[in-house]
């Protein structure tokens, strides 16, 4: 059995060692354990980036993987801090909804409370939980500790709300934008979609439950201001700095720019609506 | 005996490969070694800065960590390279006070000028003393290496001037603010503070050694232009776009605004004065 | 023997998790591989310097490190993604001439068209080759793998230009300026230099061939608009705030500032001319 891995994922930014303390933490506890880095640059507070991101890694982490996730605007509240375990990974941070589409992908999670005094830094401070409490109890999971030993069992979890997705049998879907990469390619909540040839799947996703199939004949993408994109496959389909929308990587479909940013030739934004639909 | 952590701190930045090629130089000579990222992105030249980061992470690394430091504006001039070693831990870098509040914290180390010919690389450029005599220095350490060998022993160290910082016993405390987290939370220099309830210590840090405690009671942090903010223990203690002051998670006291940015909303910069003291 | 190391490098920024997963696909293949991040801040779709970074970075990993140099502007065209092998380290990645200064450097590699699909995840997507196709081939790679299981050998490789550089014997050199580091020091194609006391050697580098010695005597470096600095050793040969120029850490020459920013202070920009000559 490889070891368990660690991977992280904050809005502590790179600037200040906080995240290096993390790791310091963890290795204090548990130097054999692997620690990667998904991203410490979540927008300051973004709870749905935190929970879209950790969707996006969870089919590429090993199996024991430990999601180490700070992204915590509830620091110095009332909010709880919890160890969520699946069958192929494991959550540890605020319970502020972070890991729903962890739950909305693989199901309920066994979840328990941190509480247990053995498994955090003492003192706990006010202001840095993602140290002095979820580190620690990532590391001693990691290092094997049963997670029953962590706290209580809790079973109502916080829940984001899911993302913006309509779909229409026969017709096609209509959702939303989501946030650019840094090549300025758009992510929508249309998805999940597999390319079947002639036909396009649309498979349930998070909390959306209808699967449809629609013939790619005829299906054109729409976008804010009535402006629309060809449907392709890869970048090369279309000229050097035309628009086109594709299935992305995570299977949900994005609107990019051949050798360009369509966030800023297309002037898109978080929240703008796009329609996958027949044409006319 | 787990194996020696590295733990890196610059002023590299990420843009470049700098701070990868010194965990390459380190992978090289010390293969079984993990390394760590404090952060490469101390402000150019902030020797300060980093001198406070290491004294904030020295808490939590594990025994045995050697910290590889290196913001180095002297590079290329006669500043020397040093290995410092202390029981828990070691500095490999600059002689240029950025080991300050070490030494402050825990005394007076055992110190080696790093003039050994074996044990960097050959030749020695004159702009990156990080990649061709501190990395090795650091892995034939973090390896077991005798810092003996490393060159001769010496006495008198760089020293920064101690953070500003004026403790009136029975009256409280006058320092100045430092930098802002990515949070816009402002870390001061009145510190060591610690919660006994009814009762704030404000122990001895760096080279401030008077020890005092102040009842809670009537307490409050005033802040340049006679701003005040009330003390509270943690965010939530005020609603949220509001500014308290709180014992940050060093110890020391930070003005923060609950789901805000007090450097922003304050209009906080370093330097600023900052009391905390009885009202009136 | 140690294990393997995989370096990685790419332009998709610190921002998504596409590093972080990058890490993750390797650590579910090879969980007992190092890796290393030597940047992930390449500009966007810069093979340049991507082809640059590698070539500086070259001369410091440990025999058998493998980089994955994921900088890929043709993703979604039919560029083919490769394994190129030599003695002491192998590239993986699309065949667009990133590793063409390893290739002017190392000479030829063993080079395989990534093509077997047991080695590549299964879909692989139209845009995340890095995850899909290169993460794989360098982690299986890491683990032992013979390249040639990789898929077919093939000859002819894609090229980029060599850098501007003229070397005319017993006059010195003129070159281009290349990119500013985080310091403001430009780094140049003036290359490579060794110092040899009172003459100055300027050895071949990539494809240029011709190897002169300069007496340093009278040597001045040229801008543009016929500013001159001198050339120095060192950033304290010069007074705090003036410019020089010195024997970079690669052997390039490069124009820095002693405590400030050439790339500010004297206004420079990629591709302007750098003359190495002799006064008047």
């Amino acid at each position: 059995v490889p070891p368990a891995l660690i991977a992280l994922l904050t809005d502590f930014g790179l600037e200040d060692a906080f995240a290096g303390i993390l790791r310091a933490v963890i290795a204090g506890i548990a130097p054999q354990v692997s620690v990667i880095d998904l991203t410490h640059q979540i927008p300051l507070g973004d709870v749905r980036r935190a929970a879209f991101t950790l969707w996006q890694a969870r089919t590429y982490v090993p199996p024991g993987t430990i999601f180490l996730c700070v992204v915590d605007p509830g620091v110095g509240s009332s909010r709880r801090g919890v160890a969520l375990i699946w069958e192929r990974y494991a959550y540890v941070g605020p319970d502020n909804g972070a890991a729903s589409y962890l739950m909305a992908g693989d199901g309920p999670p066994a979840a328990f409370e941190l509480t247990a005094p053995e498994y955090r830094l003492d003192p706990v401070s006010n202001t840095f939980h993602g140290r002095d409490l979820f580190a620690p109890a990532a590391a001693h999971l990691a290092a094997g500790l049963n997670p029953e030993r962590l706290g209580r069992r809790i079973r109502a979890l916080e829940q984001l709300p899911a993302p913006l997705l309509e779909v229409r049998p026969r017709q096609g879907a209509r959702g939303v934008l989501l946030h650019a990469d840094r090549f300025g390619n758009c992510i929508s909540t249309v998805g999940v979609l597999v390319d079947r040839g002639d036909h396009l799947a649309l498979e349930p996703w998070l909390r959306q439950d209808t699967a449809i199939t629609l013939p790619k004949q005829g299906l054109q993408v729409e976008l804010a201001g009535g402006v629309t994109v060809p449907l392709g496959r890869q970048f090369a389909d279309v000229p050097r700095g035309e628009a086109l929308a594709y299935i992305g990587s995570s299977g949900l479909l994005e609107i990019g720019v051949h050798h360009g940013s369509a966030l800023e030739q297309l002037n898109l934004s978080e929240g703008q609506p796009v329609r996958l639909e027949k044409r006319g």
